[in-house]
């Protein structure tokens, strides 16, 4: 409670939570698949932490459930289709070459749950990262394509792995892109995003502008390597 | 004046200006091609209010004189072909539907100079705004296949023309991604951008990832919807 005061004497534009009432998701099960991999782990970490109850998914569930007693929290290793089965929230946080034979593989188990695709499709050589371009315009749209009876949205593309898994670093500085086509469902997505201190969740526009979101990656990648940094975004005036 | 002591009191992750050494480019006159519009304007206005000496450039003279007058600030106004024969760096403000022609038409006027495009192909329907996708991957890429005499960077994208031209915001709280495939020109291009206050200009990578750096604009029009903001980007931990 040592910020109630922010709203008398933070300047107008400063960084704050999202203002708007978002739901209470303190309750849902939170799925990571590809929850064994830097990203997926990373999420799943700072959702635990933050007091969700998480479950890691991965093709192999004696591996994930091993990445699961590492981290602790009361978080659990399944399979994934045990993962999503008992999630409610469904993060996909697969590599980008197996996303759409994994999407594919989980359409029953899928059905009815909030995904949240946190794929970015790049390539990369001598030069560095660089965007692909799904045939369906995004890894997001291409989630949609395959899951027509799952709520699909996109976020959490642009979090350093390094960051959400050292667990000296108490606040994750960055706001999360948060893309879908119901609001209802974006909410939870921006409430979930806002559990974890740092972080805030912003909706920034429907799936059809997911690609540009996603490969911004490259852009980042190009950044942290010039200034050797852990670069995140932040959204001013909002 | 009334921000003159953030310095002392902002948190270490604060934006600052660059720490690497940039350039000096304080004697350079930049030219605005399409300066009549609300980007080019703004950009015009921003960069003579810091010291910088500014060429409008529009397909007509006079027009591009009467919007210099209104600026002030020893802004000048000239045709397009005499901003560009008259001007060091060259930024490219132009709408999309005219960005090949006009520089098709300047490629002599523009040969040896350094280019900033900061042209943002977009679509406009009723959900809003999308990104275009040119045959070059993007609109810097376009200008790089035209102008091969000259040395084309992007940047300035992500900049809100109403912030940019209210004479009464001092400070204009973003960061500036800078591309391009040369490091002496992107660090040009860097160190202008942080001659306006608040601005910091970020190298994010080469021309190749430039698409999804212009149809971000996309996205932040749906924030900007969604939070009636006129939203900038910030690049943490940089």
């Amino acid at each position: 409670m040592t910020n109630a005061d922010d709203s008398k004497t933070a300047p107008a534009k400063a960084p704050v939570k999202d203002p708007r009432e978002l739901p209470d998701v303190s309750g849902l099960v939170v799925g990571v698949l590809g929850g064994t991999g830097d990203q997926g782990r990373g999420l799943a970490y700072r959702l635990a932490r933050a007091g969700q109850q998480v479950i890691i998914g991965s093709r192999d569930a004696e591996r994930a459930r091993g990445a699961a007693a590492e981290l602790g929290l009361g978080v659990e290793g399944a399979d994934n289709a045990e993962c999503a089965r008992r999630s409610d929230v469904v993060i996909v946080a697969v590599p980008w070459e197996g996303h759409a034979k994994t999407l594919e593989s989980l359409r029953t188990e899928l059905a009815g749950k909030l995904i949240v695709d946190c794929v970015n499709p790049l390539g990369f050589d001598k030069q560095g990262a660089y965007a692909l371009t799904p045939d369906e315009g995004s890894a997001a749209q291409q989630a949609a394509a395959l899951l027509p009876d799952s709520r699909v949205t996109a976020a959490f593309h642009h979090l350093s792995a390094v960051l959400l898994t050292n667990p000296e670093i108490e606040k994750i500085d960055t706001d999360v892109m948060v893309l879908g086509e119901v609001r209802a469902d974006t909410d939870i997505v921006q409430a979930l995003a806002a559990r974890i201190p740092g972080m805030r969740g912003i909706f920034a526009g429907r799936l059809r502008n997911a690609h540009q979101v996603e490969s911004l990656v490259a852009n980042l990648i190009s950044v942290n390597r010039r200034y050797k940094a852990h670069a995140g975004l932040r959204l001013t005036d909002v």
